[in-house]
């Protein structure tokens, strides 16, 4: 199952998109959020999508507005250096355990959303990523086992970086990764049934035209669910968190020479099952 | 004005404290979180208070449990090394500006509550802190002043950080910070007109009943109107967002041989027109 967000921003109404269409599901349920996800939501949007689209209830998609694909989360955590030919592109030692950071949670905008550069900034990067959504409350999991049964499934993320900021303002990486708009997500939330090997997808972005991103999760360092198991030895996940989990090599920091995003660029990008995003790159109006 | 939750863990409402008593306020305002204070919820609190004292409204304040004074924050936000007595001890530098960690929004906990020490863990420390809480949303603030009006008040907060996953685990501080139970904080939140100076306030903690903490505000590198201005270049915040300011010299990191906190300790922490706390320290059964 693939579940959206439609509508302005804060105004977004859940629907599930079911071949080239969709089908609206917000009189079933209220948003994509803890609640939906605590309460057993996506088993129940599964048996009212199967009723609605026997009773032909499927319309086109149409040109509204995408929000992201999940409400604002409790929290926004990424995993840091997660592909090895990344790591290298950066300068940097592939990492004995998943390096972890934040993102602001505010960041999080609809997937073809404007990304804004911050006023001064020089350095802002982009960042394919396969992102994982949690689906129940876990802290301390067992095993890796347990750690697949709370993923609620994959989005598409561009984890969206200052790397002067990140890098070169005091050593903690929040700085760089949490100003307004840097999390474009989406277009769709895909349940795991929806993909035959997580660890297998191809994830590219384009910059103007000009692929810069030609990866695929199958060089991920950390796996999801090695992911998920790790970070709840560390606290505690909610339903509806985000984790960012690394993005393959290509970013702006790691080309020869260096190129970062200006004013009226376009980031496209994709992920296999997980859709396209569109960004128009402009300056913050402050 | 000092603004309290009282209740069960979830279930907490908003008392106002005067003088040794309490005034139920809980029919004025919902909760003590980002639409209370983005709706002037403190203006009006200040209003019905007077009222109701007035009334002869007062009761005492009994032995029901305190609550955080804030509903769970969109993030919480921590300043790193801010004394620079404490980044001795630490043995790290000084820093020339802010540095900025987060910590899992769902660490806060009432002022208190018993501290969990994650399963395994040798390295749990203590910190006391002066917390700001962020009264409307501001990104790019202009200036200092600007950020003076974004505070809507102070708070006292215990940053409890596991030191081996702070330090040793990638050198992104956050997996030291997050763990469930982490951050005790209140009993109140105390509004700016509560305060002569903000930056000359004492702050003290004892494990076991030996004081290990003692410090003053008055020795920070960064004050809490530098601390908002600076962090809004980089990020949103939020009504009601916490930041916690750092921690002055004595914690247990520090001390030589260093000591870690056990099950069975009690902290026991304070700060002039902050109010009180005191945890017991717990393992955590998994």
């Amino acid at each position: 199952m693939r579940v959206m967000r439609l509508g302005q921003p804060g105004e977004e109404r859940p629907v599930v998109r079911v071949d080239d269409g969709i089908v609206e599901v917000g009189d079933v349920v209220g948003d994509i959020d803890a609640a939906f996800f605590a309460g057993g939501g996506v088993e129940r949007l599964r048996d009212v999508v199967a009723e609605r689209v026997a009773a032909g209830a499927v319309r086109p998609l149409g040109d509204e507005r995408i929000g992201a694909p999940i409400a604002r989360p409790h929290q926004i955590l990424c995993v840091g250096l997660n592909y090895s030919d990344h790591a290298a592109e950066t300068g940097q030692a592939v990492p004995d355990e998943p390096i972890l950071f934040s993102k602001s949670p505010n960041t999080l905008v609809g997937p073809d959303d404007d990304v804004l550069i911050p006023p001064g900034s020089q350095k802002t990067d982009w960042e394919v990523e396969l992102g994982i959504v949690i689906g129940r409350q876990v802290t301390y999991l067992a095993d890796e086992r347990a750690a697949t049964e709370a993923i609620a499934g994959y989005v598409l993320s561009n984890d969206v970086s200052e790397r002067a900021y990140q890098l070169e303002r005091g050593g903690q990486w929040l700085k760089g990764k949490s100003a307004p708009t840097f999390n474009p997500c989406g277009p769709w939330l895909a349940t795991p049934d929806e993909f035959d090997d997580v660890e297998d997808l191809g994830l590219w972005l384009d910059v103007n035209g000009e692929r810069r991103q030609d990866g695929s999760t199958a060089t991920m360092i950390f796996g999801p669910a090695t992911i998920v198991h790790y970070i709840s030895q560390f606290m505690t996940l909610e339903p509806g968190d985000l984790i960012n989990t690394g993005t393959p090599p290509g970013v702006g920091m790691g080309l020869d020479p260096q190129v970062y995003l200006r004013p009226g660029d376009v980031m496209e990008l994709g992920g296999e099952g997980l859709g396209r995003q569109r960004q128009r790159v402009a300056a913050t109006q402050v």
